[in-house]
């Protein structure tokens, strides 16, 4: 019975959210045995200014680096 | 002192999140004897899209079968 | 779909813990229609020392006055 | 190797969130000797129609009372 | 600057544990493009009788039925 | 009304906990004018074999690099 929230910055299309889906329901089957009709995902897209890393906003951070 | 957290899809309306609130409130509040001024229910309703199910986001799993 | 998560201190005893479940899963059906074999509800039992509260643990502020 | 979220109602200014992003960064490096770079504090503004307290949404709460 | 976190129950081994590790954070890595040393994946292991499914305890529920 | 959720690894003692209470609720009491008596903040302690980082358990990170 796996519950499994992804939170990441910035937001992804359709298409890679729906690929991890896919891929975190397989390996939960394959490696614990879980359900897949018993497995929820809930993926959380973050705003920039809302996630902080290293001591700043992640927008600020990404303004003076690569990620 | 409870917080509890209630992730849905698709959202609900206004009416319907006060009368959630008011239910857990009350089951906390009789089963557990907890305060409701220490008691904090924050609701997220949470896209389609963003939420898979069985292996696939929830619109789809929708698509092809009734909930 | 929902996923619910209760974060309580202390801890409680498992038919408090069952009746919980039972009451927040008949509210998300009745209210939302949820179907029950697709609400999840997951219990955290917090020890006091980690849960703070005005500023202090909830064992110091208990200490010093009722809940 | 921490990771922080914080919820808040309602909204904040992006000097806020900074400012908060930074205090926190801050206290777990002095606390715990926590490296910044290795910590991550995610901001949720939650409407004050889903954040319950006391039984009612906050927004009804808030109309019978001053926080 | 993925967070995950996973929640189960009953427990994992450590062997389990570290596979869905490796499996989340390369799947983050290949879809979104996401560098592993800013990726967390944190694993809640869930006690049966704290993890509410269809209405009731999940030790309850697996003791009429099979997983 | 905020609600933080702080996850660590690995523990922490009581005093480092309680300060960390304290600062962040003094934080979002001056950033933000919250009130203490309505601010929780609650403080998980996660096994290191439990908390993924650059694909790895956290032990397994640590034994190679130091923190």
């Amino acid at each position: 019975m796996p519950y499994v929230n992804v939170r990441i910055t910035p937001a992804a299309t359709r298409e890679q959210k729906a690929q991890i889906i896919a891929e975190i329901t397989d390996t939960l089957s394959r490696v614990l045995g879980k359900r897949p009709d018993q497995t929820h995902i809930v993926i959380d897209e973050v705003d920039e200014q809302n996630w902080g890393f290293a001591g700043v906003p992640t927008d600020m951070y990404r303004a003076g680096t690569r990620e």
